[in-house]
């Protein structure tokens, strides 16, 4: 199955032959999470708690199930997610008092307890995170990792003593989103979204979008400003220095699963998957290529290098199968480990070992001696150039068009004029068939006509095909 | 609240005041995790994964929801939990053509896949665990951590070639438990369920159980040897190295955040709780003693200390704040840090630091240089000495009765003499108004009569009434 010429069916079967999930599980859109997949989730989980941590966020964990009551509370949020949320109405053979619901997001659940949690101004900001999973009835095509019904989820969730408070959180939180798309290599877009695709319930919401092969774009995070939206119906006021009561100016940020998607998306090839050094299971594989008589010392030499590169806190993979060398490096570039390893009776001549990269293929001949800070160089370099190329197509991907006309068939992301006005936005959303991201974060202003109304307008907004 | 005048309110009063969770979230059973007690239950999930992932178990992750005809499958085990699962039965609005239950345990998601994963002797043994939350509509009270109805769980599957491959797993388990209870300083007891205490669907259940201070014991973990009771009805066979094919045998090992209620209990003391270093969110806490003129040297030196701790791999939190030395003990006390270094101006004079153990609340002056190794040291004494406090505790609380008569108003742990008959263990639970735990693990044999019938018996079983 080759990426460029079925990108859809590409995805679908690579997933299965690195062996990231298991799609057999009898629940539509419910997956199993096997062991090398569940190894990258839980370092990119990991990535999430070393950011949230060291920028003032504690991890807690909240209960999944939600009463109605509570879940109903604010008016905007529970018709954005009413249609999609799974209902316990049963224990054993007996009806509950009042349904629980499977938590979509945990604003509901949360909310209750920071208006307990939050008195005073010296409470504030109250920053807090956690990494669950959550519950959605898709209607749409499900897809690994992409759009599943149990989403592996983060979420922060902050409250600030007001509107500016909030905003600058807005700002780490975008700080946080560029650091971890290094890490990750994912190159993607922040957009203000319109106003008819914001958050349910939120003042304004932040899209970001990864721009996928298929020319589609892939939200693979939510950075949301609530104001006191939330704070109003579930009552969380804190008294100010002054004795007055006020409410809470609340943020969120979200991620999920779906990074893991758009990592197999964006950098895998026809050799498989192509995994981000920072998240790989293994960062490292070593493979033995064994010579007649030699067999003991080479297997020897390798147990110490492997052992060298974990001392030097490298997850490294020693892969001593009785199989054929041309074998393991079929299956460990399926399965997208960033460097390869190889040794043989010549290597060992020349105290040295063969790397062999997983991105561009490229072999080097490594000396044995401080082989370990080589390694993590060539890592580092990895991971830099995943990231450039990465960011190089989804460049080529942005087009500008001037004119309604232009906008049939597209492909990829078109930045376009746009007044603002909703109705000029759904007119280019109708004509292009596509959504309006919004507009892009940084803004760059620029004076021209709406194409929809042709009246003067500073703003641009991006318009794409979305998953 | 004292803890030797009312167990049971102290251990309530003590979680609340220690921060480890919050008990006002609005659905009976479901508290919510704060971030000091998940940062411990954290802990503790990565003691899991350390010893499983070196026993050759690999992480997985399987859905939360479970079809109803595939839960059904095997009798005993839903005769086990039927009254006690949540069942979704709607999305959105609408019902669904199958209802699904939250997983009480995940026996019945996981065996449909092994059918599915283990296809040939060389697949065996196949050897998987998962950290996930469990579901259980408990109608006992409810109690923080020890009896909830989400429960943070971990469990382990393993399926092998025949009954001795999956013993010597059984055995494995006993060993990994023994390694745990070390690190959480909790003494226990591995007993043999009686057949009609067994967990249900299992061939026989080891039982591990810790003894609290009330007198009862609580189960902390099980071991469950399944035979090919599940295979058989989930179909889990292998063709084995002749061609046949066979049923696989199954074993399970689970534990839950009961742990975390064990040691809270066990350890806590009318100053708040005492945590094992292995676990303790923080190992150390660092205090300033503040003199005039002193502040910023004594600060100064406060950081480089923190930094050189954290260098050695310590879990280490400087309290900075702004209030005395006496409140700061008095809240980590509380919290049970298992180590206060104290550094004052008379400490720098002498180029040392105060150091003061929470468990014996032992002082020693330690001198700066190399202080990083010295505090491991005691914190390695502190891990022993809990555990072997706990273990003298509980071994008081195990008696020896030889008549029924002696049975009435029990306390602790009471070794009994048992034919192993069903009628006579019956009788010996009915006049004790307690449970009989099992025979324990290792045997002990030793010829006597049984209390219930006065057969010869080389049997002995535990007694006690049980959480």
């Amino acid at each position: 199955m080759k990426k460029s010429e079925d990108f859809s069916e590409w995805y679908n079967d690579v997933i299965d032959r690195a062996g990231l999930c298991d799609k057999r599980y009898p629940v539509k859109g419910m997956n199993i999470w096997t062991p090398y997949g569940w190894k990258l989730m839980l370092l990119i989980d990991r990535l999430f708690r070393e950011e949230f941590d060291r920028t003032g966020h504690s991890e807690v964990c909240f209960p999944l199930l939600i009463p109605e009551d509570q879940f109903a509370k604010e008016k905007e949020h529970i018709k954005g997610f009413d249609e999609q949320v799974y209902w316990v109405t049963h224990a054993g053979a007996n009806p509950l008092d009042i349904k629980l619901c499977l938590r979509p997001t945990s604003e509901t659940a949360i909310y209750p307890i920071f208006k307990l949690w939050v008195r005073s101004h010296a409470d504030l900001p109250l920053k807090i995170y956690q990494i669950v999973d959550v519950f959605r009835y898709e209607t749409k095509q499900t897809r690994a990792f992409m759009r599943v019904r149990e989403i592996h989820f983060f979420e922060s969730h902050t409250c600030h003593a007001d509107f500016n408070g909030a905003e600058d959180q807005m700002k780490q939180n975008l700080e946080i989103m560029e650091r971890l798309a290094r890490k990750l290599c994912l190159p993607y877009i922040a957009a203000i979204r319109p106003e008819w695709d914001k958050f349910a319930g939120a003042h304004y919401s932040i899209g970001i979008d990864s721009a996928m092969p298929s020319g589609r774009t892939l939200q693979i995070g939510g950075i949301h400003q609530y104001k006191d939206n939330f704070a109003k119906p579930f009552e969380i006021t804190y008294e100010d220095e002054k004795g007055n009561q006020s409410h809470v100016h609340q943020t969120t940020f979200g991620m999920s699963e779906r990074l893991v998607g758009a990592i197999v998306a964006i950098h895998g090839d026809d050799g498989g998957v192509m995994l981000p050094p920072a998240v790989a299971p293994f960062q490292v594989v070593i493979v033995p290529v064994l010579a007649k008589g030699q067999q003991e010392k080479i297997e020897e030499e390798c147990g110490k290098v492997r052992d060298e590169l974990a001392a030097a806190g490298l997850r490294v993979h020693l892969d001593s199968r009785d199989m054929r060398p041309g074998n393991k490096y079929y299956d460990w570039e399926l399965k997208g480990v960033p460097l390869r390893i190889e040794l043989g009776k010549k290597d060992m001549d020349e105290d040295a070992v063969m790397a062999v990269r997983r991105d561009n293929r490229e072999k080097s001949k490594l000396p044995r001696k401080e082989l370990a800070a080589k390694v993590e160089n060539i890592l580092l370099a990895i991971e830099t150039d995943l990231y450039r190329r990465a960011d190089a197509e989804m460049n080529g991907k942005i087009g500008e068009i001037g004119s309604l006309a232009e906008l049939k068939n597209i492909s990829g992301i078109l930045r376009v004029h746009w007044c603002g006005l909703e109705e000029c936005g759904r007119k280019i959303e109708q004509e292009a068939d596509a959504s309006l991201l919004g507009t892009p974060v940084p803004e760059r202003n620029e004076k021209s006509k709406c194409i929809a109304c042709g009246k003067e307008s500073e703003k641009v907004a991006l318009v794409a095909r979305t998953y």
